[in-house]
């Protein structure tokens, strides 16, 4: 950490910085320039205040240089995460497709996309049972029973679930859920991550909107923090200027998160634009870019989906992605059976 | 809203269309034009899902014309809220100041700090009890503690309080609390909203970081389509490119959320800089474009605050942009005093 | 182009705006809802002002439905467009790499790169002469000796050469070179792109940092509408909030340009991230999600580039990266050859 | 300057790169630590190539310290710059209101405008001859001969006037024009900046719609490195995500540039919001925050005008407007008569 004084500081009072740093155990680096002063903070940082420091009267700005993340950081934990559930292993290698509804509408609608997206090649199934619904006005799910109907289909098929969580008092709900799923907007809900933190189940944690990549392993280093270091980050579009998609995948991304952290790292196409026939590109840069999965939105009617219908590929579609998305795989070397 | 179908789109298909349209109640106008067919729909299109209507095959794009909230809207309620905290009015006319601690450390500091505020014109006081941190290793509030202090510093003062939830399971917990904060992270927690729009207590609303004035009045909509009408917009600064400071306050929201709306718009000029000595000229320009009221942070000791130091004002600070506030709160013809 | 009227508009002065927009060669549609009256305008709506209609007393907003760009666009022109210079041949169906120093610094310099790229598989030079640098006091390229050399590179290796051109006034100096590119910051200097549409030389168009993808399209329409349809249009990256890169590549601008127009579009992967090691992961994507080309910086030097050395690949680690595009190309189906 | 090292950088790597930068006459500041080493570079660093040093293998980050603009920089210049044109003084302690239409459409239109614009206190002309317009197909200015028709309003009135200048072939054409204006567009043109460095002449820089306060302020630092300090700021609105204002004003900018920099800070809330009726709230707003001044649109027929007719105010609005910004003017204890 670089703290930079004002010119023309008041030596007593860099004194009493100096010795207040000092007495948090970091050694200091006082270096003084034609035109600016400058303090290095030497040893572990993650714990300074750079608020309280800025505040000083005599500090004109505070750079940090090491990332304030630990448990998620690459530099400390050089080994790729791998996470597991059930049979299935998710991290660098390894290759899945996590597929399914929007929304769980029915017995039907559900285990009839499942049986397909499994078919054709998918090893975890996705529905979202509670929706976070920009209108109050617009269906907001099945919610508990949304979610028998999930376990129904696990049954049914094999695959193990994923399905987003709303808040800390649904965790118990949630015991047979497979890899729970932290939406965007929840992604600094930080007592929700903190709660699931004393799991031991994997976290699917989606990329907020408008979060940086610091903020979004800050947001893994909660749940890790609290000792449960199964988490998958996953990108989903970020918000810009551009109106012609409804966000804008970050494929950078990807490599980003693999250099900065050991945790795995899917791509959702399907949310990144907000359009059908755009997650076929989408998911193919996403394969050659380095990414572990793929999340991607199955519809048997996507006209007459209670949600998100214009993302929604067609069983057939999908079968047709993920024929491409095998060769892509293999292309990779990369392991896409369990 | 409008349809726009694509071009040599199928007859029979269109005319499923239309049915199924008229079919939620709505009219429909076809227009064949050279390049383009469009589709009007007349009527109140509030619950019809644009993401389905895109995913027919034969649907191109599809516009909103009317503005998707209805009990937040001006359209339908041309007169200005006024939400009432005790003694305080808060709304068009009046101009009340929140001011406080970001989070509240101790007695001592948060009663010393809710006196000097009072006396300096403050109507009402805020204080953190829970924070929401980026970092799980910054410290994270008192927690409940902190809500008795603020108690303590009401009876002291008799100032109205305001302080943040986190989520629905505190809402028994915050019974004594005159206005309930939702921050920005938590402005499409829509649980939460919900739960909220069951109470009768005025709700302060913040501005996600990233969120459009339009999904602003959608979860204003939320707590409202429960019951729930006392709402207060708080605008705090939006996430863009720039980085000389935290956030860049979007002023122009102030004139459109008075256009849109007749709930109540209050500015926080601390955290949209997140630099003490901008607090001044944001608030003056807050106040100018037609705000209702200020949030702002003060601290008896920035340079050693628990957290957001480098934003609050010393009470000194505070004062001095009181009788600044006060003069052009006069100039605007608007109330400060109860 | 819809017209949404504002409630209870004067009769008297629709009939007016009715008349107005019909002795524009438009005919109307008159759609009065319950909330909302609207008036589709069906012709050709490329010449009509919406800012006008926008000002109209009883107007309050106008929502364009069809694309404002003609020449570049694919609903016009169907067939992909190849830009041909001298034997290599650019669009849909080939693949090709364009790469060179950021900028031109001696002959030695920039002989060696050309050969090395070469040999690597390049099938073009590029190399910046004029160099438009943030800070006056940076080098700003050596200018028409630059240009010399590029020509003499050209001799040497064969590679027909790309370079960046700063205003009209220039055209006369850029005429031997074989593509002339328009940098980001120049992207809207309509009297340059004006100027250019004279031409019939292909024309290197980059994405403005914030520019939106129908800006894009427009500013090739500007060239185009001159009477040069030999635009390329490279994305590289546009300005979001994200800090760790320099700017966050759009890899969905690949497909939906590909979607909207005819025209080759290729990607620099150097500029878009600003950082040498993720060129190769973004380079993949690209390839990928359907790019025509890519645009690499090498440098022999990287460390004294006298420009841009954080993101040059050196010429060893460019032809590992041409290895592997190779084997991508083809993956594709696409020819690299020319 | 701050450089940060690879860990385990080899040590011969490090005393070769302290010894380059020395060589550049600054002194280096070495500081191992637990997880970071660090090189602080002491002197004038404003001309060390950032992207060099990082393209070094040892190195892992730059962080720049101190400003990189001089000229333009308050640190080194502390009073405050006052530009001169004709009778009127632009900066601090003066305020100003430039006004006029869009684009010039006629003699008569002009005249007009210029009269009733003076009438209500405007002490500046303003008026597009050359318009920069996204379409090919819009009207594009008068050009020359509304170069012409502005000095006779000039004549006329009184008024010193301001308008656009597109490419520096024209500088000749400006030659009675009293200040240049440089659109967001050209705000990196920087053949264009150098070239009015030459010049004695004030220049009016609007900033880019998506440049940062220190690019804006690098762009003044261009025309000022030329020699010619008379530079006036003007900030109009930047791109964000919010899509019911055209740009967001970026209020911040005003204290933020009259801190960094002194020059003085005018505001254009025409092109700001790009909507009539939002022009007196912002402009209110500007006053309050501390700008030097105004720059807004006025037609006589908005609805008939040739370009951005929407943010057009009347005379009878804009004299209205006056009344209103007098008042504030005087609050603020400016001075407004030349």
């Amino acid at each position: 950490m670089v703290v930079i004084l004002k010119p023309n500081a008041d030596r007593q009072r860099i004194d009493a910085l100096l010795k207040a740093v000092e007495a948090l155990g970091l050694k200091t680096n006082y270096s003084q320039g034609q035109e600016t002063t400058v303090v290095g903070l030497v040893g572990d940082t993650s714990r300074v205040d750079i608020d309280a420091l800025k505040a000083n009267e005599i500090v004109e700005d505070v750079k940090r240089i090491s990332e304030p993340y630990k448990k998620a950081n690459r530099r400390f934990h050089p080994a790729d995460t791998l996470v597991q559930v059930e049979n299935v292993t998710i991290g660098e290698g390894f290759f899945h497709v996590i597929a399914g509804p929007c929304s769980i509408e029915s017995e039907e609608q559900l285990c009839s996309i499942a049986q397909d997206v499994k078919k054709s090649g998918a090893t975890l199934l996705r529905g979202g049972a509670f929706k976070p619904r920009t209108s109050p006005y617009s269906f907001q799910g099945l919610e508990t029973s949304g979610l028998k109907l999930l376990l129904e289909a696990k049954k049914l098929t094999g695959l193990p679930i994923v399905t987003e969580i709303m808040g800390q008092d649904q965790i118990e709900d949630f015991a047979d859920v497979d890899i729970i799923q932290v939406g965007a907007r929840n992604m600094q809900n930080f007592r929700l991550l903190k709660a699931l933190g004393q799991l031991r189940k994997p976290i699917l944690l989606k990329r907020g909107l408008a979060n940086t990549i610091e903020e979004f392993l800050m947001s893994a280093e909660y749940i890790m923090a609290g000792g449960n270091e199964n988490v998958i980050l996953c990108e989903r579009g970020i918000r810009t200027f551009e109106t012609m998609v409804r966000n804008t995948l970050d494929i950078s991304a990807v490599p980003l998160l693999k250099q900065q952290s050991h945790l795995p790292v899917i791509i959702d196409p399907s949310h990144a634009a907000g359009i059908a026939w755009m997650v076929t590109p989408l998911a193919k840069a996403a394969v050659a870019a380095g990414a572990d999965g793929l999340m991607i939105e199955v519809h048997n009617d996507p006209k007459n989906a209670l949600c998100d219908g214009a993302q929604s590929l067609t069983p057939q579609q999908f079968d047709q992605l993920m024929q491409d998305v095998k060769r892509r795989a293999a292309f990779e070397g990369k392991q896409m059976c369990k």
